[in-house]
This record gives C-alpha cells, structure tokens and sequence, in this order.
C-alpha cells in the first residue's frame, strides 16, 4: 500500500439552505475541493448520505452527482453508514488510492435534510427499527439513556453536559461556514426546552443541510500540485452491537475504542501526540464519552475536563474547534467530512480565528446511530 | 496489487418471502458463504442494498447486520447504486483485499421489497426525482422507451423481446434459487398485460426478497482453505448521463460499453473468450442492448442472436443461465452479488442442469437505474 495525501477541500455554508437541492449542495463542495486542489480532473467519486431516500426522495445518488459535477462516466459510488456515511467515504477514496487503482479520488458527504420530509422518522432509521424505532425510542432518547447512565457511573453533572455545547458554540462563533454563529450561556442551555430527559434542546444538535468533499491523491499527484499536502497517518473503522440493549456498558462506546485503537497503531502515536481533534457531538454528552474512549482525558472525567476548558480552543487538547455538530450543524451524511476539513485547515494553518497554534498531527472521529459504527482518521500536515 | 480470490458463496432463496426479514435473509446467505468457503472469520464486510429505508424503514445496515452475523466489531460498510449495490459491493471488497488491508472480505447484497413499502415509488428513486419520476414516469417507461428506439432504429419485434423471457424462465426452470421455476411460451409473454408499450408483464423482473453473499480473499487464503478457487481477471465500474433525456442515443447504454472496455482491458482478453454471461435483464430490451454493449452480439443484431438461440443454453455464449433478473427474481440490492455467484458455480462446475460444459471466464454485468451506473466483474476458473 502507498502513501496518500488530501489536497483540496471545500464546504457549503451549513443551515437551513430551503433554495439549495441535494445536487446544487454537493456540486457546490465538489468544486471548490476540485479548485482548491488545482487538479484538472478526477478519476472516482465517493459520497457519503443517510438516507436520500427518506429525506428527498432520491436514491442512486452517486451517478446522478457525477453527472451534475459534469463528469463523463466516472465510477461514482454512495456509501452509508448512518451519520458515519461521510467519513467512511473518505475512508472508501483512501482505500480506492491506497491500493493503486486510482491516483485521484474525490470524496465528501451530502445531505438535504430541510426538505419537508419527517426528520425524525428518517434519522431514527439509524436504530434498531424492530427494538427501538418501531417502539418509539428516537436518538434523543438513546443518548439520554447513555447520560444517565454516565452520570449514574462516573458522577457526571448536568453543567458538564451544558459545558460541551458552551464551548462548541463559542468555536463556532470563529467559523463562517457554522450553522449557528452565536454564544450561548451556561444558563441557557440549562433552561432550554427539555427534550429528552436529561438532554436539553441545546444538547442537541441541529437539523442541517450541507455538503463538503476532499480530494484524496497519490504523492505524485500531491507533490506535483503545489498545494499544502496533508498525508493520512491512519483510518480506521469498526462496528459495535446495533441497538442499546446488546450492550454490557451505557457509559461507553466500544466502537469508538475499537477503531481508535487501530488508529493509533497504523499512525505509530498516542492520543497526547494529536494535536487538534473533532468528534462526533451529535448530543453534548456523545462528546464526553468519546473523548475518554479516545483517550485524550481519563475515563469518567470528561466532564470535569470540559469544565476545567482543557478541550477548548487555547486549552491542552482543543475538541472541535469547528463548532462541532452542535454549532457548525450536521447534515448527517456529510459531517464526517466536514470534520477532516477542519483538521486540513488546521493542519494547513488556514483555520483563521480558530487556528491551534503549530498543529500538525489532528485526528477525526465520526459515528453511525448510537455508535454501531465509528470511522477514525489520523491526518499530518506535511509543510 | 494482488492478485484476489472468491473462495465461498451463499444465497437465499429468491422470493416473496414474508416470513424472512431483511436480516434474516442477510445472515442466512452470509452463513452459507462462509460455511462454503471454509473460513473461521471475516475481517470486514460490505453489503450492497438499494433501500432499505423506503422498503423497510431501516439505514444503517451494515452495523445492523455485521452484529446479527455475530461479528464482534469489524469495519462494515453499505454501498448503495440502486440496482448495481450487490455488484459494487462485491468490487469494494476486491478493492479491500487488493489493498493489503484485509485477506479475508464478505461482501454481498439484500433487499427485502415485500413487506407492505410503496415498491414502485421506491423503485423510482432511482431515477430522477426532479425530471423522471416527479413527473410519473416508472422503470418501465423508461425501458419501454428504449425498447422503442431499439426497434425503430434497428427493426428489432416485439417476438424478439418476448424471446429474451422465455429463454431466461426456461434457464429459471433449472435453478432451485429461482423465484420463478416454470416454462413460459413466446404466445404467453405477448398476451401477457401491458405495463408500458412495447413492455408487457412478462417482460419485466418480478419484485423479489433475497439475499447473496461472497467470500473474498488473497491468494494464501484461498490456497490454505482447499476450496476451488475463482480469480478476479477484472472489475470496473462506470456511469453515464443519469436521466434519458441527457442521452444522445437511447438505444444504446454507454455506461455498459465503458465498463466492458476497461474489463476487458484489465482482464487482457475478447468478448470471444467468454464462455458465461450474467447480464442485468431488469426487463426483456435490457439484456438485447446489454449483449450489444458487451461486444458477444453485433450491435442492431441481438434480437435476432436471442432468436437464433445464440444467447441460450448449449448456444454459442450462453447468457444468464441462472434465468435472469426475469425468472431468478430481482431483489435490487442483491443482485449484482447473485450473478456473481452463478458464474462462481458456472467455473467451479456446480452449475447442476444448467452446467455450461468447460466453462473457464466468466463475465457478470450489473446496472443501476436505466444505465446511470454499470458494475462488471470477470472471473476465471481455476481449477
């Protein structure tokens, strides 16, 4: 297997974007990836989406995405895993140049959520519809359940969780790409609308509509680009039990252990080496038990290290500095690519008002419905 | 990279099977794969299907059926092309172990369409929302527009077309898996109901429940399991102009002809070599176009070779001697995976009644929609 490289992203601006199609969106990133990139052509798609289908009512995405990116009979391929889907098409256009069929791949994520379909019903297909779905558990309700159960083990407080989103937005405020560019208090947070107990409105995050592509390449191609490469030190994936109760430990979540594991063996690092990580926040608590199972901060303590501000921007080991899910938005298919995006800015040092200082090694860690599947990469920048 | 093997196969029954969910058809065939392939474990897997949300309210699958397989952890991906999901998935798992990055791959297809879903609005799906389907035009206007431009442009009749379903049922009359084990007459197919002018009832694939599963593996693998091995000559993927009116000549599918050339190309061989053809006979015009894009028929001819028995059993190039999307069923997500394997069984000699004598190459052909995206594999025997 050869080395490879990213040398081009682009993004949409994440939000409610009712006069943009699921196509106009993921044009729009592709070619912004494609110009940063400087390349002139690409050889092979990946697209990362949830579910098209439930959302606007259109499967067979990746041939009609190449088509409209203008493409002449490229192989285009969707894959999804659930809120996973976008990083394990970058993971697909890792492999695709890994193995030497392709020297260019472009792959990204996409998803129109804002389209009048019931988001709710859709996003729950990412559980267990014949256990948890069908009886009326939604991913509020599993992550609540994941809460209580880390506050019951581990000590966890209510203030904590409000923490994670506190932060997040105060990163997002940095990001014009971000669905939500505002502040939010503590207190806010604490009183906002409980929706499902202990998860408050502003635990949660939004419904999002957005694309975001990179363009994945050998060194050759890399090196004759001029572009500031980024080289993949590592992507791993791996799966977990499917529904809730399958599983020994609420307070945990194996899959993210499983591939990070990996992760840190194929990048020959340890968590204290990254500097600069994004995780998959889908809900304020999610953050705090994937960064024990990364192991940046000790199990049971992520809360007092989110409160001691060790992740935030400036801090030890800053944890979406993006806005995350929760401010940036998370048009599911396309968030785990829109998390490698922020390491490459940060990596290329284009991250502006939120740069980490001297980054160079950064990790993303993006997950599918309760974490039955999580994608870890390891990026270093090479300038 | 490597040279990469097919050392087991599995698959359901194709039917309307009301009594088997989407996970119970897809653990029953994986089981079947890897009972005959001899191996102790698989170290990932994909798993191609069309959708499973509009069909049975379920995304997320491959975590879903990663965990009912009994897989503790392993990376599990969902690639979706519509009816082109089976055969990419299996082209995703060859990519994987012609990496290097794992020796020992499943990769198949599911779909279970009976279970109460809207099957032609989710069908549908895979045509354009915006300029097709929206507008009211189904799978099989659009084939029966192309088996007009077919047949104005080189006199192919409607006896011709009917030819295509009576060859495939009397293949399917000798495959135990079919959905459809019975002979049907040329008299039956053209007093059969219309569905879309030229395209009668009997010239369309039947709405099907399946499951199909493949083993993939290196070379060691497969010399240390002892099972006959079939060797990857060449897979290639392509697309085209998603919706037909983008089309310069709807009586051809040029997705096809773009991946045949880089197959045969890769495989280093003819159309002249073959000796088995699968070819994606979604409706009776579809297989006449396809052997014409396949280079085993001269273009304008392949209702006449259909008619000469050419394409038939004991003919010159037998062309889906399983029977065929028409009389095996066409379950879309699985597929791409079950013509693979008929041509497994073909060049391993377990083909039963519908053995081709001698067979060594094999050529499956898969596609999705009305040709947006096209997936082709050849196979050798190797023993």
């Amino acid at each position: 297997m050869r080395d490879v490289y990213i040398i081009g992203v682009g993004m949409t601006k994440f939000g409610e974007l009712w006069d943009k199609s699921l196509r106009d969106l993921f044009v729009e990133a592709s070619l912004q990836a494609i110009e940063n990139a400087g390349v002139d052509h690409i050889e092979s798609m990946y697209i990362g989406a949830m579910s098209t289908g439930l959302f606007v009512g259109q499967e067979h995405i990746a041939s009609l995405l190449s088509d409209y990116l203008g493409n002449e009979g490229i192989p285009a391929t969707h894959v999804e895993s659930a809120c996973a889907s976008g990083g394990i098409a970058v993971r697909q256009g890792y492999i695709e140049v890994a193995s030497g069929i392709s020297d260019i791949v472009l792959a990204g994520g996409v998803e129109k959520m804002n389209d009048g379909a019931d988001v709710t019903f859709a996003l729950a297909t990412a559980s267990d519809q014949e256990y948890e779905a069908f009886h009326g558990v939604t991913f509020p309700g599993l992550y609540a359940m994941i809460a209580r159960a880390h506050m019951e083990k581990y000590g966890t407080t209510r203030e904590q969780l409000a923490e994670v989103a506190v932060k997040n937005h105060e990163h997002g405020l940095k990001n014009p790409n971000a669905q939500f560019q505002m502040a939010i208090s503590r207190d806010t947070v604490m009183k906002s609308t409980m929706v499902a107990d202990p998860l408050r409105l502003l635990d949660c995050s939004p419904v999002t509509d957005g694309a975001a592509a990179v363009i994945i390449c050998s060194e050759d191609v890399a090196k004759k680009s001029g572009r500031p490469m980024v080289k993949f030190r590592a992507s791993s994936q791996a799966t977990d039990s499917f529904a809730l109760h399958s599983r020994k430990d609420l307070a945990s979540l194996p899959s993210v252990a499983r591939a990070a594991e990996k992760a840190y063996k194929e990048a020959d690092t340890k968590p204290e080496d990254i500097d600069v990580i994004e995780v998959h926040d889908c809900f304020t608590i999610a953050e705090l038990v994937v960064t024990e199972e990364l192991g940046i901060v000790e199990r049971g303590k992520s809360g007092a290290a989110v409160e001691a501000g060790i992740t935030r921007l400036g801090g030890k080991i800053p944890v979406n500095t993006s806005g995350g899910l929760k401010s940036k938005g998370h048009p599911v298919g396309a968030t785990g690519a829109a998390q490698i995006i922020e390491i490459v800015d940060q990596l290329r040092g284009d991250a502006g008002d939120r740069q980490v200082t001297d980054a160079r090694l950064g990790l993303a860690q993006n997950m599918g419905g309760s974490g039955g599947s999580c994608v870890i990469h390891i990026l270093e920048g090479m300038s």
